[in-house]
């Protein structure tokens, strides 16, 4: 027996649609990029300093600070003895008991019910309730460790647990947020790939919905349609008669609709404003009011930026009370989400109101981060747009600008020559020249024979200014040196 | 189109192996206590005051105090503002700093690595090569939103992406946790059972192990064993020489070892030691030592019970360069674990240490909760022992007693009439006649024609002592009206 025979996990035995899976946001870029910044610490010389990580949105970690009520809630939440120090506003005190009288035996450190803490539910219904202007059940509130957790758990329930072609198919855009094609490779099942309009401000257009779901019909079980708004990574928002045209899409295909809205928060342009697909839904009333949709929301995006506390939740409406039954049953051996993200979504939805003492400071703070990224989100678009050889359609909402690039034939072939797709060629030579690591647009999927890359509009404005243009100028001659 | 119709997802079309999934911990039991709680509430005469939830090892839910240290580390985590009061211990402040320094931004609310902060797993690692005498290294340390989401990521990476006799065989004891035939179930993968021996303390006989994968191997491809030490529900801890003849069986059968270690600080007999399987497959030496083993631990269980944080870690040895590389892959779309629920494991594996200020307190603390839990194993051992028609193994370790019910043939029939099993009927009985909530045996699996609950040991003391005796033996009546 040859020590390869002794392992019990080899490539060969591998579970294959782990093998299959990619999620580009912490891909081989990244993992470079981490590289680096261990040279750089060891001495070894760079035409840089530091590693600018614009490959995710990571809102702390380029500097972002949080919320202070959001902080004083978890601390007095974590450390009830605070609870009796002068140091925290009375409303902070005010709401950690609350979320305190929730928890079972007043500690975060016990299990909530699966779905989350039923005062967390009740807030965050209240909270949609106000933001649509239609009712929503505490009971259709799933909270969740992030979106992410939300989205695979609603994904679960609709696997047909067959293969071939009677396999899932998740309508997904493209260019997509890579959690869902990873799911879909984990799961096994068939991703079905509609194209963003990037000529008309990746727009989505019905026409190709429809080509989309008609070329994989024979291939796949068509399940559910996933749409992104504000859009991850295009910055695109949709407008309510787009949301109406893909409801009626979803109802004719008889598809489940998920919205992943967690970028709701994230609007920069003024004229534009974020509806949520429950709004429209309830506005269109019958049939399209019944029909079954979970709309995705997260603690880590926003103006709080919590991502480390892996918050998040799902409203799922519209279900079928056996399978909203196996719905709760089959995210219970999960046990529950963690209590303190559950908290962190708490304050986000029920923040302090007018009067009360947190309340200047709290929205104070809140705009301030949102001011700082609608004027990165405008600058971004500005900076790309005047570089030769690249464009990029507004960034309109959510953190991240999908600049398309154009490559010289020579760089496109020298990729080709060094295995790699040419934004990888690109993303890589940006990160070894300047420092800044982004992803490279095939991780999203892009139309057959673009180029992209992601960059999220988080690194701090001065990092974003002069230093970039030349920077990014800089790699032109990069790229040119294939020409 | 009716409005059954109308519906996507319906039992019909819902992913079978939802439908499959069972968690009988958080079962129609648990959802009937709930719906009692309500009805106390409401005003509804019972012949109890209140519900005693002793489905759930819910550290905190059942008055366990949180270990201050953890808490006040939490606390300054969460809002560093704190490090410049004189309230907390400089070593909690200490510990603070360090956790924070490993965060990006220094901020618990950004994203750490997909494993976990480097800092949190160099401290596991140390704390392992403590405990078992033999080196650890960080990098086979993977951080996990409790200790379930790390076994599920280990049995991913052991799926066939096949079904029928090609799928994956997990071998996993009888009576286990549930959580594994929920996985399986969910996965489509073969559950591969081996009977624990109750008539002897329940035992693991190897040659239960033989006859359950010579059994199993037409049906599915076995990949790995999982074993609970200490048990759960069991009870049972197994010595070394055990470990070692399950390593020999794993070798024999190219299976991968799951070692379920999360209750290895609970353990209750004078002359009993936890001793870890990386351990012993180390002292084994070659061709041992080079096996695959993944070990989970929890910051849910032991003297801590910080159950609602959802920490939790996986040591996982031995993998191939490449299949490890495609285990982070694969765990890189969940982006991280809670943070805080990382720092909580810091906590647990690095604590204060002699001659700091927290030592004297933190070393009170544990000892306090665990001879508690000591105290109460004893006694649950002698009260169900002490009662006719029920038997059970003594608590040896973990947090739960598993007594086996010897049920009058009438009362199977009437459960058999009321469509349930009969343990189900019994657990139900025991809820509605005296509050006490417990999980049927079936949830767990038992050998055909036992039947048993189990019951956490963790309701305080005053609560488990003489009124459930006479509880319990008001519950024999209920059970004789059907002799």
């Amino acid at each position: 027996m040859g020590s390869e025979a002794e392992h019990v996990l080899t490539l060969e035995t591998l579970n294959p649609n782990v093998i299959q899976l990619q999620y580009a946001v912490r891909g081989p870029i990244v993992i470079r990029a981490a590289e680096i910044e261990n040279e750089i610490r060891a001495g070894v010389k760079k035409p840089f300093t530091q590693v600018v990580k614009a490959n995710i949105g990571d809102c702390h970690a380029t500097g972002q600070k949080p919320i202070t009520f959001i902080r004083q809630v978890l601390a007095l939440c974590t450390y009830p003895e605070l609870l009796a120090s002068i140091e925290f506003p009375e409303d902070a005190k005010a709401q950690a008991k609350r979320i305190l009288e929730g928890c079972k035996g007043q500690s975060i450190g016990s299990y909530t019910d699966s779905c989350g803490l039923m005062v967390v539910r009740e807030d965050i219904a209240d909270y949609i309730a106000q933001r649509d202007g239609y009712p929503s059940n505490p009971k259709d509130i799933v909270l969740s460790t992030g979106a992410s957790d939300g989205i695979k758990s609603v994904m679960t329930l609709l696997l047909t647990g067959k293969g071939g072609n009677d396999s899932a198919g998740f309508m997904i855009p493209i260019p997509q947020y890579p959690l869902y094609s990873a799911a879909i490779s984990e799961f096994g099942a068939y991703p079905i790939p509609y194209y963003l309009n990037e000529k008309n401000n990746w727009s989505l257009d019905v026409s190709e919905l429809e080509r989309a779901i008609t070329e994989a019909k024979p291939k796949c079980k068509p399940r559910a349609i996933v749409v992104i708004n504000p859009g991850n990574p295009t910055g695109s928002v949709l407008n309510k008669e787009n949301i109406v045209e893909v409801i009626k899409f979803a109802h004719r295909h008889k598809l489940f609709l998920m919205a992943d809205e967690v970028y709701q928060h994230n609007i920069w342009e003024e004229e534009t404003k974020f509806v949520s697909f429950k709004q429209v839904l309830q506005e269109m009333g019958a049939p399209y009011d019944k029909m079954e949709l979970a709309s995705f929301m997260s603690a880590s995006k926003g103006f709080m930026g919590e991502c480390g506390y892996r918050g998040g939740y799902a409203e799922v409406i519209n279900l079928e009370p056996e399978v909203r039954a196996h719905y709760y049953k089959s995210i219970s051996a999960k046990l529950c989400p963690p209590v303190s993200g559950q908290a962190v979504i708490d304050c986000i939805v029920n923040p302090p109101k007018p009067g009360q003492q947190s309340y200047d400071t709290y929205m104070r703070e809140k705009a301030d981060v949102l001011a700082q990224l609608k004027e990165k989100a405008k600058f971004v678009t500005k900076l790309f747009n005047s570089i030769e050889g690249i464009s990029c359609n507004k960034v309109m909402g959510a953190m991240y600008a999908f600049p398309r690039i154009y490559l010289p034939e020579k760089a496109i072939e020298a990729a080709k020559a060094a295995g790699q797709t040419p934004d990888s060629f690109y993303c890589f030579a940006l990160l070894e020249e300047t420092g800044i690591c982004t992803v490279p647009g095939s991780g999203f999927r892009e139309e057959p024979g673009t180029y992209h890359f992601r960059t999220t509009i988080l690194p701090q404005i001065d990092e974003l200014k002069t230093p970039s243009i030349l920077e990014i100028l800089k790699l032109k001659t990069v790229i040119q040196d294939h020409n």
